[in-house]
């Protein structure tokens, strides 16, 4: 069986593993004050090229966008998010549950559109009830989008500058951020999401790790307290180790970027492969992740060989479905889907 | 440098190690849906011999605490803990975060007394106004507690009695719970547990796992969609397989017992090192956690060879400070440590 | 000047404050347990025809809104509303900061339709990850909606069936009730309301009382403790006889519906007086609010002789304003509008 | 029937009902922006002769507390209160339902020492592990407290400096402030509670108002947007007339603290009724609340003609009780009582 249902499918990159070995017995405080912690926190800091950077680590995407928006907001304040962004839709209400209201507004193929949020924030303020009303406090976007999609700089630069007029801050879901970056079609650099968000985090969970996203103040804005927030929130690990061992391997020696290339030339492959034999794209996503059409017949067809995502129906005859790469995938891999579709 | 400051200074159990690094490249669905944690899970309700229970398996300690208890609980009732209890003290408001407070009540050594559980509810329905008042809605109790110390299975049954007569549940946090159960001085069985509580957990993250908490609900009794409880609060792992694997390995041929019975092994060795050489002990406990005094000038004198962790202050000259063991303690270690001290 | 721009501007119904007046110096017990409060509860409950209602008195629509809400659903519920409900956009994250995410779904006019909500969470069950979702767990509508609108018998029932079908309760918020009941183009019943709602409430506030909102939980189904959450959001009033009094004098002698019934007939002239002279409805509505479109011109030209609530701007050129009458509005009153205009 | 057992026993002071009555029919706008509003607002600056005082109207003394505390701590602060404190026992968790933790110090007739809560704080910074713990954000203390006893200027001005010491600021609960006040064994003024408080409250409900609590910021410290917090907490009256008249009655012509002047009176005049008989007081209380020690049969006899409040048990024999006088207790109701006991 061939898997490219997610990018999470397979355990660690075995540098991972291998450190978690070399690293089992030596003795180390616990909460994060351990050495690897400490280093995994430079590193990613000097990959940012940002010595304004403060860098945090914690277990996954859903506890970090949790922790971000309510460390960031007060209580009147929600977040403006797309109506199809992670935090809208697939975490079981997690920022309401902290007393957040997500302000969703449509985007298209996943992204915001820095017109509508501007639109959304001055409708706002011009309303004379808006006191009556959840102030936006915050902008979140996901990049790569739920859709595999990416924000160009200067659709980046337009929220950043929303952003500052309204004075709230952008943030940035970077859960599959690796594979952003690596893009072949993307003319955003870590230096511009450094400059143009808030806060933003790299992904480990999706890109190589068993868990783990390093979040990023990017101008010593690192909420007062953000320890205990963690704390509070249940996600401060005992062993904070498990996270520093993960970002120092994944940070060393451009690891991170490395496996991200992989899983985007993979893609790219997979793309070319399934054009090529006249499959039609829902999305042409930059990404990892590839939005295929295919008829019913074929969908079933497929699925006794290859484990992949139904995304939605298209019509009756038709539905879109995903397929991943990631650090973890192949030639190999290509080249058996290739003979099976 | 010796380390006895906690029983997470180390990494994991190296079975565990070795299970990763053989099941890494496995490919698996992610959200606990992985065959290692139904593996897990099924040995965990094995362990138990409770064919009732029910496992979930959670990252963290204080996520654990937070997620149980404000799964069973509703908005108008608290639950009841003893002052020094790691709900009340040392989960920087946890539980308070969601809404509930932590109806405190003075214990002895750690421990609550059912005695006083039941005064205190009893008081409470008596008391004319209690409809202004937080409900007592659970019983949180930890065995081992935060003193090292243990429930008899006397109290504990007590406690489970006020417990149904007020129709409650009772819940026991059991970060250390191998290592009570594997004391010499307790008649408290996991039999019992299973019947006397109503959800207890077998700690990972303190015995020998990364990180990790197997939550049991003993009577089927698991509050309904306690997976969307789990994401919502960010507790949610996509690789699941990180908690599956563990406690796969944990509870496979009794590891999560045998490496506990060595930390209790080290434990009453480190205690007769102490005692013989007149060293007094704060507390005669007889789990992993030892309890010593140690005057002033002692303890700059052993702070410089091992690392041990200041309890609280006894008086201006003595302190009492902590010594744990844990799965990873040698003979070589506590061999050391006896000429040091 | 004339006051039309809302239904809360005047004090309350003289009756309201001669029993005030009355009563004043009768000492009573605190917190509801006065006989007017009983006796108000009793009539109300009388009123309903229901031998079932069980009635409290809250202070506001918002305060009554979030407390129904978040007593009746469990955390990972959320509650189901049009995009224009109050819930949705005028209560400050009322809903959400209490926990509870509000699933907006598009309406017509204010209204709900019951194939959308039915759709809506068909689409959810179906959802293969929908416990990483919201559950639906509620339906809130409001009857005279925010646009004056009213749901007909036969979409009531529709909800109440969908309701009924995914069992969750359906809840109507009536801030404006008595205008509803009272209005010429209606045909639902105050029986049928207490036959598919499970909870409703008769809005003071906006009928005749200073404040004020009667909640009726229609077949027994009070949430346990449900005076402990009104404790709890600070919403219990010492001198219950504040809300007692107030319901007691607007359920005597039909009261209630006397003073609804002369806002309708106001309504259904102003409206009368507004098409006679040319001018358009926004929507013909059969309540007590009137949308009416003015040009820029007219609108400043009015703004100096009558007060009303500017509403939406439909385009460069005009806009949609709101009048509405109320308890206290008179012949006299539509005279001098109707010279006005 | 005499009736001691409250304060809030009876309707409003005369005189709100005459405004009432007088200013029904004017029209005003809702929420606060009423002239009735703007002008007790004022009236209460100027009694407080705090040009930068900030005042804001509420509806009752749980709801100022919860919405209080909530607008000035972050999500990682708790507020310290003695364990008698009506915000740890009597509020139904309405702070921890907004997610602070009560820290409860230990009192003394229902008094906060300055010296326990500096110890605290210090102990709590202390703390090597206080990062997991509950910061301590502000000082909540009432004044007249629940045992009627009443701070000195010295023990206020000693919290005021542990607060400034540690930048947090001092909450006072006025829900019976004007006894405070009046009290003829206090050396507290108005100026020094602006002086030395940050935020404090009249209130309303207890001292001849039908509801209302006059929030006092004292340093132009008013939380951001905190009529939203208002409104997200249900606490916005549409017809915010119904404070605005009460309170610009009770503090016009020094009304107010006229009435609680009379009821301090009363209770010297009660008290020694006591006294003279007898009778041994538990706390020989200086404001308008009495607590007399009575015998059983003493008890039940006085129950058949008097309603006063059972308030706790002293031993097998004995119990205490209140008594309360008010702004509407007479000469007569005195002389009635005396005859009686």
């Amino acid at each position: 069986m061939l898997h490219f249902e997610c990018d999470y499918v397979m355990g660690a990159h075995p540098k991972i593993l291998a450190k978690f070995t070399e690293t089992n017995m030596e003795a180390y405080p616990g909460y994060g004050n351990d050495p690897y912690t400490a280093s995994a926190k430079e590193k990613v800091k000097n990959a940012c090229g940002n010595p304004d950077a403060e860098v945090h680590l914690l277990t996954g995407g859903t506890q970090t966008n949790k922790i971000v928006i309510d460390s960031m907001l007060r209580s009147y304040e929600g977040v403006i998010a797309a109506t199809t962004g992670h935090v809208s839709l697939h975490e079981a209400g997690a920022i309401e549950a902290s007393g957040h209201k997500v302000l969703q507004i449509q985007g298209k193929d996943g992204k915001l559109c820095a017109e509508d949020v501007e639109k959304y924030i001055e409708n706002f303020y011009a309303d004379p009830s808006h006191e009556h009303m959840v102030f936006p406090g915050m902008v979140y976007i996901s990049h790569p989008t739920e859709y595999g999609t990416l924000y160009t700089k200067a659709e980046l630069k337009a929220l950043s500058e929303v952003c500052k007029k309204f004075d709230i801050p952008l943030f940035m879901d970077g859960a599959r951020l690796g594979y952003g970056l690596m893009s072949k079609n993307t003319d955003v650099t870590l230096a511009d999401i450094n400059e143009l968000c808030d806060v933003f985090y790299f992904g480990g969970t999706k890109v190589g790790a068993l868990c783990g996203e390093a979040v990023v103040f990017t101008h010593k804005n690192t909420p007062k307290h953000f320890f205990t927030f963690i704390k509070q929130n249940g996600a401060l690990l005992a062993k904070g180790r498990l996270l520093g061992v993960q970002f120092d391997t994944l940070f060393t020696d451009g690891l991170y970027f490395e496996i991200s290339k992989n899983a985007i030339e993979m893609a790219e492959k997979l793309k070319k492969i399934f054009t090529e034999k006249g499959y039609e794209l829902f999305i042409n996503s930059p990404t990892n992740q590839q939005f295929i059409i295919l008829n019913n017949a074929k969908m079933a067809e497929l699925q006794e060989k290859v484990v992949f995502e139904f995304w939605e129906r298209l019509d009756e005859d038709r539905a879109v479905v995903r397929f991943c790469t990631s650090w973890a995938t192949t030639e190999k891999d290509l080249e058996e889907l290739s003979k099976i579709i």
